[in-house]
């Protein structure tokens, strides 16, 4: 990567090759990105470009299965959904639970993908661990440094989201928690920060996955769908995102928006997010990626 | 109150006397703030102005026990000091944990003042729980709702620190969930948000104590300390929070400052908090507050 | 000022007593604060506070002419009201242009007040001149160098708002436009900065009053009624003002907010107005200031 | 355009089809996006994607010609550069005023690419149309509606920047100040706004994009070296801009960055921006945009 060679070279130049307070997620003492295994034969960091796709929360087996299939149909690469939801009133809908996990875990069987969901609670670790096969902690758990904590003993990769109001720096000294526990596996997501501009529901930081790449080897990744709150924005910024330099995306599909129990505005159709998955495949060559529309495993699946 | 009057009166022009999302926090179908004890005799919410002084963290006993016999000679009201310390690096301290919590309850022993300490994840309030007057809820935790449930099961008063990137409105949201839980003592905590001015650590905003007025009847105190990160700028912080409406502050103040272990630049000298609480003393009477610089229950504590 | 010397010992321990790039508005080589005539006798920066109040803008000879005679009679220092309004739609109200300075200038010979006012390009400092006493920058020119410079020739006292996203070393820099070239009567206003909190119009950040004390020699006033665009935290927020050290106060009065072509709804009543600077006039002496309620003048005027 | 259409059949089912307050810039009884003439047969705003490269400010005539050379020679379509600078300090280089603008024009002349450059205050109007093609208002000037009215009065098209601390509703409102006296060229220029995040120059905000074509028919330029102050940065962020539906970059290059007496850290080297403008022309059609890096009319210029 040249924004990592260029640090690298100013620090040289410099003759300050110090470990930064994120030492374990610094480039320090390392010449290669972090490429690892996210389950289910897809690996992120290196040349293909994944896609993490589903619906917000996980509401029914037919509005989760059906999901699942549309994103896996159009090349996702990971079936995302919320069993525990982080919402502002203790009034709005919390999830299903070990409800929701257990058809995270249909869908899985049902498409052959791997599932990526929220965990909110040290406590809940386990539980969600049994299920998942990459545990998710939301912007608001950025800097719930306990929860951090305990995913470092996970063996299970674990998807950051950085915290809205999260520097980039301090965005890595939460990853370095869950590194410093012994848990390598830790994916970076954008999701926009807040700003005084109300026109998106939070402002897409496109440049913190530069200033991430340059101090880190962990792999990026973006999530438009929540940054921006509006689903005719996701496709123009998921392109952007791989113009940018991301690893990959995290994208809200929902058979039903207009149903969503969570959401639902900035949830694309099954059809939009195909239109997009083809149009992300045709660009990727030209950003030295890959990413393919036909199912992985499809064959197999689709054979039974 | 008359910011809770005048809200009342134009919802009643409006004919919108509808509960916000968050009811229980709201004025709704109420006409009188709260006041409840925060154990040992001290009461929040009434005519009293209530100040929690103390180390940022416990670090040793002569160091928790000397500042809580110092903040208490002052007038200070509740001890504070954390066992469980956020910190944005995981090689930062990271407090004492139980052994912090015995220091904390041995320096009420001492004083005779409640204890106010922080807790970080729902797996730790029963061990909180057992040392502790009341239970803090750090800045960067404002909206794990996962803890804020199981404060809500708790019968101890709840300190809940506005997140930094928080609106008012989402801060009441984040009360709501322990009020849903039946814990009816919630304290808010303003203590500054996050905005391009690096000048301060965080910028205060004392205009959310009138906009939580405006919309609740729980008790409001203000952190100038951790706010602005500047021992300088804390005395005259405090005197603003006292003339805005605060309903009492919550301050740093350690022995040793320049030992301190954790936000030593932010910490007042005993010296320097005993000068603050004689100002603060002799203003409170013309905002209609009081406020004793002789320690609560020093008569007998000392005699004995 | 304490801060300021906190400043000076600091400085003088770190060896560091070079002078900020904002020399001329800095403590470099200054052992006092500034000083300064405002006209009609009124001195700003001592230990008078000082209170400058009116309309938004300026609408009418009654409107105009009414608020005036009711903000003296209450003992405000200065009238101020905006003959010239930066409004962010081009079909919204501009302004009366030359005949709201007639408006002004009248207001003056009635109350004998000086007048504050807003100047919004180079093109018109002379006719604004001609007319006010003090000479305003509003916040959206608060890098508009070329009016800075322009107004650095002029020999009336030049009142700068902080733009909304300007630093305190930002602000500093725009008021050494001002006194590179020449003036030195610099008056600087906090009236809130921009930030993600939609409760208040913007986010008053009184600490930025202490910081700029720690760093310049230049009073400092406080606008609470643009900052927070509501009338019931005027008077809160005034205090404050008074209790964190501001040098005085520049405050929105209607004689009737409803109709007002501006701002009606962070307007005071004249009869609050008279209330609030009753309660002042009580507070200021346990700040080090003096504030008297009754009109300066007021003898010779009503005596006619 | 998807997202004017989507707009505009929201509006329609909510029969809401109001013109917004900035209705000469809305999209608003419109159908179609505006394209006009930049000067020397650029058009703006259709299927050419345009790139306006040069120097921060203009600074010697080697500097100046060399550099509008070697931006010609990759295929620039304007030369900018500032005669004129608004500086925080005023002690900091200001520019070369009428000395600059007249090397722009014998850079125009060398290369027979339009020129694009501020100008600061109404009063200076005159003079840069003198020079300039394009005239730029810059982002602390966003809101300086004295400036804006004049230019509104001009026939050349004039770069809007949007304010470090301007909503997208306000940046339209500021454009809508230039239309309403009669100057339909307006270019909107995205460059970044204030946060709190300290690892580039201000936040980039590629949504922005997506939120003005949404509601205006105006061409949307993205300056990405102003708003990540980073020259590895420039490249990715220039794909992402056009990948997200941006008309045209503005982009800074210098002959010899390391001596640039302003913003020599965000400057591109010539071949840098050679490399860059070849990498956008390939990937150009895929964004249903076209782009060359034959310079416009080099035939006859090298020709001669």
């Amino acid at each position: 990567m040249s924004a990592a060679e260029n640090t690298k070279k100013s620090e040289e130049k410099a003759g300050t090759a110090k470990a930064p307070p994120y030492k374990l997620a610094s480039l320090f003492g390392r010449s290669e990105p972090s490429v690892f295994d996210l389950g289910r034969g897809v690996s992120l960091g290196g040349r293909e470009f994944i896609v993490m796709a589903g619906p917000c929360s996980v509401e029914a087996d037919p509005q989760m299965l059906g999901t699942a299939w549309d994103v896996k149909m159009a090349g996702a690469h990971l079936i995302r959904g919320g069993a525990f939801k982080p919402r502002s009133s203790p009034y709005s809908f919390q999830g299903l639970a070990e409800d929701g996990l257990k058809m995270l875990a249909k869908a899985r069987e049902l498409t052959g993908l791997a599932v990526v969901t929220e965990v909110m609670d040290s406590a809940d670790v386990d539980l969600v661990e049994a299920y998942a096969d990459v545990l998710q902690v939301g912007a608001r758990n950025a800097q719930n440094f306990s929860l951090l904590k305990r995913l470092g003993q996970s063996r299970k990769p674990v998807l950051l989201k950085r915290g809205l109001m999260n520097t980039v720096e301090e965005f890595l000294g939460s990853a370095e928690y869950i590194l410093a526990g012994g848990n390598e596996k830790v994916i970076l997501c954008e999701r926009g920060i807040r700003t005084f501009e109300p026109s998106t529901r939070n402002t897409l930081d496109l440049s913190a996955v530069l200033a991430i790449k340059e101090r880190s080897h962990l792999p990026v990744i973006v999530d438009p769908s929540h940054a921006s709150g509006r689903a005719s924005f996701v496709p123009p910024l998921s392109k952007a995102s791989l113009a940018v330099g991301a690893d990959g995306l995290m994208i809200e599909v929902h058979c039903r928006p207009e149903a969503a129990l969570c959401d639902g505005d900035e949830s694309l159709k099954p059809g939009e997010f195909q239109e997009l998955m083809a149009e992300l495949a045709a660009l990727a060559p030209h950003f030295g990626r890959s990413l393919s529309t036909v199912p992985p495993g499809a064959a197999q699946a689709v054979g039974q």
